[in-house]
């Protein structure tokens, strides 16, 4: 949903038969192809929490994994040669299932968790070899990197396959690192921090959209980082926006013109 | 010796008989006026503390006060028309009491911490009711305003009578606020972070050194807001070199060729 602001996006994924249609049709309001939606029997993928005070950090309370826990991802043909993938985050071996399946990409990247960096290392190396951009957290990275300074813990990641490093850090905004740029932006400070939840996702939303929207290839010879740099912008713009209503309520009535004041906001609160 | 880079400093301090002349030779060599310099009889202030993994949090083992305890600043006759001031922390009513002996400031501003908030509150807002800006970092802000979001915070505090405020967050950089303007900067990404130590203080030297430096009037109606930006990156240069090395030890040889190239990182990778 939240790349689908900058270009049409098609999804895949798995839910269950409780999945309500007005959420399928929000979607599809949005311009999202839903062919690759599964729907199987039984009930959708559940996670429930709570924040701490300042909301950095959460404690889970309930994770059932009901129908995602089967799920083996099936890309639609129609999707085979579309030219920008983003794989959320899921077991590594799933992830490189899916980017086999792609024939003609401009640029592959993605998501992982602490989980995979500890109990899938191997197969999560190999998966991300291949890929042209990293997104996760800055916990994530140091424990990837197996070093806590951030910069230390990049420059070994740029060792790993991806040349391009985007770090997630919550309130304190986002970093993107390469051999050749290094890119840093504070968050969005929000009045109201109503419910981080899917933030990172949303981020990466904004991310990928901007970048497809742009038709930037991250194969050329010259690169514009610039472009890079701003749509590490848009990902703390998308993530913001987030954070102020409960689950995605804040998408139902977000406009295009919203993200791009909220994008030049970024340009005054940054300019010195 | 962070101010000196920028402007010709005077320090009001006391120390004990121990206090090395070499250190003194040392603030000599920087320019800085050394006349409110007091020497009485006994030990200098003495902390020692040891740093979490990732430098975030400290655990105090040692404050012995020593002739700090006793301290009472007398300003020399010749520091009287300085047109900028900064209090660093020490108990309120001090500061207040250094402040009354200025005659013809072009900006105040100073530094407080937890215990004055939790102890000395009331003090402390007489105190700060006569600044320009108050510097602080962002977990005294939530206190000090009784409010965990900061943005609210910084509202809240603004009306307690300083009309600018800095709001430093270690690692993760600094803000500034003011009814007419907002600026975030990103901490400066060091490969080796050895000493934290001071690098509030060295923040203070820097952001007010170069505003003094640029002749900046904060009482002038029209001020330009990008100066204050420009002074809160110089700042945080300034505590970006104390974390290199242990203690001042950097500053023995940083040169002012130095800081300005670091200025002109910030620039780069804050470039969108």
């Amino acid at each position: 949903m939240s790349a689908s602001y900058f270009t049409q996006a098609s999804i895949v994924g798995v839910v269950g038969e409780d999945f309500a249609q007005q959420d399928r049709d929000l979607l599809a309001s949005k311009g999202v192809d839903l062919q690759g939606l599964e729907t199987v029997p039984g009930k959708t993928f559940f996670w429930s929490g709570v924040y701490s005070e300042d909301m950095n950090d959460r404690t889970t309370l309930q994770t059932d994994l009901n129908v995602f826990a089967d799920f083996q991802p099936k890309l639609p043909a129609s999707y085979a040669n579309q030219p920008y993938l983003f794989l959320g985050n899921i077991l590594p071996s799933l992830q490189r299932n899916v980017h086999e399946q792609m024939k003609d990409l401009k640029f592959v990247g993605g998501d992982t968790m602490n989980l995979w960096i500890a109990q899938q290392r191997e197969e999560l190396l190999a998966t991300i070899k291949d890929w042209d951009f990293l997104l996760i957290n800055d916990g994530e990275a140091k424990m990837l990197a197996g070093e806590n300074n951030l910069q230390k813990a990049a420059q070994k990641i740029l060792d790993l396959g991806p040349h391009t490093l985007v770090i997630k850090r919550g309130e304190y905004g986002a970093m993107l690192f390469r051999r050749d740029t290094l890119f840093i932006t504070p968050g969005y400070l929000l009045e109201d921090l109503f419910d981080p939840t899917g933030a990172g996702d949303c981020f990466a939303g904004g991310f990928v959209g901007y970048l497809a929207e742009r038709g930037f290839d991250l194969h050329h010879d010259k690169i514009d980082v610039h472009e890079l740099h701003r749509a590490v912008i848009y990902g703390s713009v998308m993530g913001s926006f987030c954070c102020e209503e409960f689950g995605v309520d804040r998408f139902r009535r977000l406009t295009r013109q919203d993200i791009d004041q909220r994008f030049d906001e970024f340009r005054r609160f940054t300019a010195f």
